[in-house]
C-alpha cells in the first residue's frame, strides 16, 4: 500500500508551423499548421527521481516537427499526424505511445485582377483537424472540423419535453438553431484519399444541418454523423459535440410591437450543449490514446 | 482652482441583435449585429451628486437598437448606425452627442445538392465595422473591416534601415509577410451605396495588399490605402493598423537541412504594429467623435 | 451491420450564479460559481426521431441551478455539486446518470479604512473547482484548482535527456520553471471538510511546487502530487496537467552583454505540456464518467 | 489637391520581458512586463517608396528593450517607460516622438513553511500599467490599473433616470454593483515616488468603490477620481473606464420562491459601459500622444 505514479504524457504542445511549396518563383501552395505532440512511456524515473534518461526534450519535438516539414511536402494533415505519430515510438525506445494532434487554418487566393493570386492569401473560416496514435496497440486516425458556426433561422423546433415544477420554456414549432460544429470522424485504415474524405465529410456535415427539419438538436446530431458515416465505408465512427448557441425572441410588447421571428437576441451564456457519438455496429474499437 | 469633471460618456456596449428578414416562409436574409452606443451631454449631476434625470438608461439603449430593428429592415450597418445616433440627441434632450459603431458578422448560405440553401448558413471570415456620430458639429459616418488576415508568401522585401549597436536583424530580400487588417474609411457624406462602397474597399484592400511588392509593410499600407481613396470619390480617410505578424524562417542547419524558403515559424508576441492615415489633402477635418 | 447511436450526454453549460449571503443589512458574504450540467440515460428517442418525451429542457437544468441556490446556501462546490449530481437521476426516471461541474471565482474583501470591507469585493486570481457524478456505478466527487500560474526563478535543472540528430537544447542546471497549475484530486468518499481539504490540498501544491529542487518538471509534478495524497487520507488520486511556460534567457552578446541570469523571454507557443498521475495503489477505480 | 500620407507611427508591440534580480543565490525579486513602442517621425520616404532609411526596425527597440534591462535595474515601470521613451528621439534623428506602453503583471512570494519563499510565486490579480511619451512638446507619464474587478452586494441604487416609451428598466433602491477597472492617472512632473504613488492610488480607487453609496456607476466614477486627486498633488487627471457587469435578480417565482436579494446571474453581454475624466481645473493640458 503506498502513492504510485499513474498513468502520464507529455509533448510539446502547439507548434507553429508554415509550409510554403513553391512550383516557382511566384506560383506557392501554403499550409498553415498548429501541431501538438504527446508521448507515453517508460517515463517512471523521471516522475521519482528526475533521471531524464529516457525524456526525449520537448524541444526536440519540435525540431523534428520542422525538420520533418522540409524533408519532403507536409501533405494531408492526416499524413503528417500519422508519419509523426510513427516516427517516435520506432525512433526511442523507452517511448510507447505517440499522440499527435493538428489543427489546419484555411488559406483562400486572394482575387486579384487577373484570376486568384500566386502568392496572396486570406484567412478563411473554420479548422480541420487530425489526430494520431501509434502505440503498441496499433494506429489509428480521425479527422475533424471545428470552430465551424452554423445558424438556421426555420425549420427546427422543441416541444414534447419532460415537464414538472422547474419548467419555464415553452414549446415552439419554429425557433432559430445555431452551433459551433466540433467534428470528428474516426478512419478503420491508415490509407485514404485524406482531401477528398474531409472535402466530402465537411460538405456532408453542413448539408445534413442545413437539411435535417429538427425536433431537437440531439436529432441533428444525429442525422449529422449518420449522413457521413452513410457515404463513406471507410469511416467507423463520427463525434459531435454542438453548444446549442441559443437566439431568443425578444420580447418588444413594452415597445407597442409584435415580433413574428424577426429580432433575436443572441446570448453567450449559459449554453446548451450536445455531444453524441454515431457508430458502425461492426465497428473496431478506438484506441483509447487517439487523440479526438 | 479645484477638481473638476472633464469628459465624459456612457452607454450600452454590445448589443448582439440578429435580425431575419422573411421573404416568404423558407426563404430568408439574415444579419448579425453588434452594436454599441455611447451618449455625451449635460451629465454632471449624475457625476456629482447622483441625480439621474439627465440619464436614459442603456437598458433603453438596448431597448432601442431592438425595437429599431423591428421597425423596419436594418439595412446596410451605415444606415443603421446613421439612425441610431441621429436618434439619440433629437429625442432626448439632455444629450448632445451620439456614437454608434456597428460589427456585423458575415454569413454564407450553406451550399445544399439543389444549391445555396434558402435558410441556412454558416459564418464566414473577417468582420464588417461602421460607425457614426451625430452632435452639435454635424454627422459622419465611417465604414471599415477588421479580423481580415492575409499573407504573401513572396513579394516583400525588407532592407536598407537604420542600423546601430542594437541591430541584429539581417536584411532580407525575400520574405513572408501577414497581417490581420484593420481598415476604417471615412466617408464625405452620409449618403452612399453602402453595400457597394463596402464590397469595393475590401476588394481594393486586398487586392493592394496582393498586388503592391513591399518594401516595407509602411510601403504596402499606404499603397492600400491610395487605392480605396483613388477609386471612390465619397471617401475623405484611410486609417490602417497592420500588425507585423512576422513568420521567422526556422533555422534547420542543425538537423543537416537547408531552408531555401519553406519552413517558417509563426510567432505570436511580440509583433511589429504600422499605423498609418491616407487622406485627400482637402479633406474637410474628421470629427474629434467619430467611433474609429 | 448498420449505424448506431453511441455514447451521449447533454446539458447546460456555463450558469453563472453569484449567490449573496446576508448575514445583515450590511455584513454579506458571496459565491461566484461557473455551474456546468451533462445528463445521459434513455436518450435514443430524441436521436433517432426526435421524440422528446425523455428529454429534460437544458432551461429547466438552469431553473433548478437557480432555484436550489435559494432552498438553502450553496454551501462549499463540493457540495452543491453532489447536491445537483443526485438530483437529477432521482427525480426523473429517464436519467441515469448525471455530471456537474463548478468553477468558483475567488472575492477578496476590500481593505477599507476600518478593516476589510463587509459587502465589497476585489475578485482575485485562481480557479477553484468542483466535479460530481451520480449514476447507476455510484457517486464520486473530485476537487481542483486551474489558472493557478507560479513560477520559481531558480532551483530548477534539466540535463541528462535523450539526445539524437534533433537535439538542439543546451542541457541547464539553472532555469526559470513556470507553469498554469491545473489539478484535480478525487476524494474517496463523499462527506469531508470541503473548505479545509481545499484550502491544504491548495497550499500544498504550491509549496511542493517551490520547495522541490526539480530536475524535470515531471518531477515537480510526482511531488506535488505525492504531497497533497500523503497529508489527506481521504484522497484517492491527484491528477496535474502542468504546461511548461518557457522563459528563454535573451542572448545580449550582439549588444556586448552578458546575461547572467537576469533577462528572459517568455514565450507563449509552442510550450511543453506535461500531464500526470499521483495515485494509492489501493485506490478504488475512478468512475468512468467523473468529469475531471 | 491630392492624397497625401496623414498621422502614422510604428512600433513592436508586447514585448515580453520577465527580469530576475538576485539579490544572492537564492534571494530573488522579479518584474513581469509586456512593453510596447510607438516611433513617429520623418517616416514619409518608407511610405511612399519603400526607402527604409529613416526606419528603426522593430526588432532593433525589442533588442533595447532587452538590453536596457540588463543595463541596469529596470525599477518602476513608469522609471523604464520613460528611460526608453526618452531613448529613441536622442538616439535616432529621423524619430520625433516616442510612445511607450507598459504592463506589469504582479507576482507574490509563495506561502512556503518558513515564510514567503525566497524564489517561489504565484501569480496575482490585477495589471498595473504605465505610459510616457516623448517627443518636440515635451515628456509626459501617466500610471494606471487594469483588470481590477470589483463588486458590492449593497449599497447601489438606480433611480430617477429619463422615462419615454422605450423604458423598461425598473428603479431599484438596491442593486450588485460590478465592474472591471481601467484606471489611469496623469503624473503633472517626471519624478515621484511611482511605487508609493501606485499603491496609494491603487488602494484609494478600491475603497472609493468601496465606500461611496452609489446613485450611479457615474457617482462612484467621479469619486473614485477626486479621491486619487484629493490625496496626490502631483497627479493632474485621473480617466477611468467602468464596465457595468451587469447582475440580475433571477425570478424565482415559477419555482414558488421569493428571492430577497440572493441569487443573481451574471450576464455577459451587452454591457453599459461609462467613461469619465476628473481633473484639476487647472492642470496643464495631456500632450495628444501621451498613451493613455
Amino acid at each position: 500500500m503506498g502513492i504510485v505514479l499513474g498513468p502520464n504524457r507529455y509533448g510539446k504542445a502547439e507548434v507553429r508551423l508554415v509550409r510554403v511549396a513553391r512550383d516557382d518563383a511566384v506560383h506557392h501552395r501554403i499550409t498553415d499548421l498548429n501541431v501538438s505532440i504527446a508521448l507515453s512511456g517508460d517515463l517512471a524515473a523521471t516522475h521519482l527521481s528526475g533521471d531524464n534518461s529516457a525524456v526525449l526534450p520537448t524541444d526536440t519535438m519540435r525540431g523534428i516537427v520542422y525538420s520533418f516539414a522540409r524533408d519532403r511536402p507536409v501533405g494531408e494533415i492526416e499524413e503528417f499526424a500519422l508519419r509523426l505519430a510513427r516516427h517516435f515510438p520506432a525512433a526511442y525506445e523507452p517511448v510507447h505511445t505517440a499522440r499527435v494532434r493538428i489543427q489546419a487554418y484555411p488559406w483562400d487566393r486572394i482575387d486579384a485582377a487577373e484570376g486568384p493570386h500566386p502568392h496572396a492569401w486570406s484567412r478563411g473560416a473554420g479548422t480541420r483537424y487530425a489526430g494520431a496514435v501509434c502505440g503498441p496497440d496499433g494506429t489509428q486516425v480521425v479527422s475533424g472540423i471545428e470552430d465551424v458556426t452554423v445558424l438556421k433561422s426555420t425549420g427546427s423546433e422543441f416541444h414534447g419535453f419532460l415537464q414538472d415544477r422547474y419548467t419555464t420554456l415553452q414549446p415552439t414549432s419554429d425557433r432559430v438553431l445555431a452551433t459551433s460544429v466540433q467534428a470528428r470522424w474516426r478512419h478503420t485504415g491508415t490509407e485514404a484519399d485524406w482531401a477528398d474524405s474531409y472535402a466530402q465529410a465537411r460538405a456532408t456535415l453542413l448539408r445534413a444541418f442545413a437539411g435535417t427539419h429538427s425536433l431537437a438538436l440531439q436529432q441533428t446530431l444525429y442525422a449529422m454523423g449518420e449522413a457521413v458515416l452513410a457515404e463513406q465505408d471507410g469511416l467507423a465512427e463520427v463525434r459531435l459535440a454542438l453548444p446549442n448557441k441559443h437566439h431568443f425572441l425578444v420580447d418588444l410588447a413594452p415597445y407597442g410591437q409584435d415580433n413574428p421571428g424577426e429580432v433575436y437576441y443572441a446570448a453567450d451564456r449559459p449554453y446548451g450543449l450536445i455531444e453524441g457519438t454515431v457508430l458502425r455496429d461492426d465497428a473496431p474499437a478506438a484506441l483509447p490514446e487517439l487523440p479526438w
